[in-house]
């Protein structure tokens, strides 16, 4: 390994730190490596409003004593170059005398794009781009679609029998998987910055959607599609930490006054056919720092998703069980009178969880934006 | 690793050589090793009425010059001590002068069952069991099954999309999964002794069952459950090389002359439904040399194994695909009311083959025989 993909790697390292954390902000990471090769500060982008990536490797070093004139920086984003709630990271390293940054990617906010790294070799310091690129993007594909395509990643939730059933003719679906499955469910919830369900599921099931089963220093935001205002005012989405969005068509106030006085945040979107905009939610969620969008929806909600070509990627939990006929499944769409009309996926990662198979696989395309 | 464990491995090496050819014998490796540690002889049995591992091994150091004289003989399943198409295999042993046998496991063949272990330490010759033992009983699966349950070990292949899906709500079904799929299908029939369907495939598709994507030395038999004797007498499956039963509850004379005039095996199986006995069935087909039974068949006759409680393995390929609603499902069973009905699985191997997953999953339980 050269010595570029080591360092990025351990850049890499430190920005998978802030998987939970630093949402909506990229997940960075930053190694500052003296002349020597050796480490003397690193550290990753904290919870938003908090310091970014470079600036917790400066004052790392600083703490340890190191001298970080002339090190060079790995850092797998572009440092920043505008002033959001902290100051530009790039002025930071040129006020540090880092002599060299090394990069992954160019920054896709329009406010950086470019900038950053312009103004590193304006200053003098040595800059090249490149190593690390596809796992900085990777672990940042949420951040990168909401800045190129101007929505989130959607990732769809769902848990069936190997057979494909997730729910039996009587909706009885409570447990097809295991509470390792379950638990590895709020892994992937911890890191969404909002966890989106559909009215069916709430009047169904009542889900908290909110994140137990691991540690996280953040919440997601909770979303419902909800066409009618059907929300009951108890309902324990509301009470969803970091705060409740609901997608409606309805205009009856006191309804949207009853759900606002509990603490929602009801919007009004329909389209021509009376029911919610659900692309024209995805970019209001987007626009709300929505990140990777996580998917626990019904049959309905989830079938509505898929018609209109709105899902990137789908996390799908298999029990070792056959449950046989006349059970629902993961979407409502079709049916479909040709093969060639499937929705075509590829395998992104295979692995058992407990006793469970964990899947995960994109829509074919989807992640080339 | 002990030299048992290492020659044990290179034995199962051997014994792994006869998957397509020694059915409905086990698949047995013998390797022969001098005092020095060097092997001197190997060899694996042979299509049946031809050699066995042990008399393979003999012959190979004998064409090589070496003297077998108090060599330890490594093999995966006890010699054999009866006379069936071919001699004793521990006579031949003893008559060679081998010093000791390591053998995997006891041979469950009530004509064997310890005799042949006996007859060696009566000779004189050194004996120890339990080396590779689970590795040798898994090979040959089929054959314990046989032995000791006295029916075939039931694998089901099917081929779905990722939402469970065999065929659409018209019936197309060709081709759900890839090419290398299907050529990976026909590498477990070619190590099935009998390839199982049901007269709704012969009809509608009227496949030919056999081995044609991978060299085999043998074709499987099929076998048919056609309870109203409907399969068409220019039908694919009455050409197998290897033969065709039909099982029917027919009694009609024109009907099974016609069919038998083609080659066909008619047995009349029918149970008190009036439907084939399958479990008798199952036993009628042991008794005809079937070690393993790969069934390929649709959602009837599959549901109608599971629902019997007949199946024993899934050999599943999933396509990366979603093929929504409507279409079909791997088996009619259900529908269940209770998540506690499932027919419990447990993992056996995953896999990517070509751009498909295969999933092999045992029914709990089904192994332990």
């Amino acid at each position: 390994m050269t010595d570029h993909a080591h360092f990025m790697n351990k850049a890499l390292e430190q920005a998978a730190q802030a998987l939970f954390l630093s949402s909506p902000n990229p997940r960075v990471g930053c190694v500052l490596v003296d002349a020597d090769g050796s480490v003397i500060g690193q550290g990753f982008t904290q919870q938003a409003g908090g310091p970014h990536a470079e600036v917790m490797a400066l004052r790392d070093a600083a703490a340890r004593g190191n001298d970080v004139h002339g090190a060079t920086a790995y850092v797998t984003l572009e440092p920043c170059s505008h002033h959001g709630r902290t100051g530009p990271c790039c002025d930071a390293l040129i006020a540090a005398g880092i002599g060299k940054v090394v990069g992954s990617l160019t920054d896709p906010n329009p406010q950086v794009a470019g900038q950053g790294f312009a103004r590193l070799r304006a200053a003098g310091v040595q800059v090249e781009v490149g190593p690390g690129a596809a796992a900085s993007r990777e672990l940042n594909i949420g951040f990168f679609s909401r800045m190129v395509r101007g929505t989130p990643w959607v990732r769809m939730k769902a848990a069936s029998s190997l057979d494909g059933v997730t729910a039996l003719h009587n909706g009885r679906s409570q447990w097809i998987t295991s509470p390792e499955a379950r638990a590895d469910g709020h892994a992937w919830r911890a890191r969404a910055c909002t966890v989106l369900t559909g009215i069916g599921t709430v009047l169904q099931d009542n889900p908290r959607l909110n994140v137990r089963e691991v540690e996280t220093p953040r919440q997601p935001r909770v979303a419902v599609v909800d066409s009618q205002l059907e929300t009951p005012p108890d309902a324990h989405v509301l009470k969803a930490p970091s705060g409740c969005l609901i997608y409606t068509c309805s205009t009856n106030q006191s309804r949207i006054e009853q759900l606002q006085a509990q603490g929602a945040t009801v919007i009004h979107m329909p389209n021509a056919q009376g029911k919610v905009n659900l692309a024209a939610m995805l970019r209001d969620l987007a626009a709300r720092g929505t990140n990777e969008l996580h998917v626990e929806a019904g049959f309905k909600l989830n079938g509505s998703l898929i018609r209109e070509g709105l899902v990137d990627e789908f996390l799908l939990y298999l029990a070792p069980k056959l449950l046989g006929t006349a059970g629902m499944g993961i979407a409502n769409f079709g049916p479909l009178d040709e093969l060639s009309q499937a929705l075509a996926l590829q395998w992104q990662g295979v692995q058992p969880i407990g006793p469970d198979l964990r899947v995960i696989a994109r829509v074919q395309g989807r992640a080339d934006f």
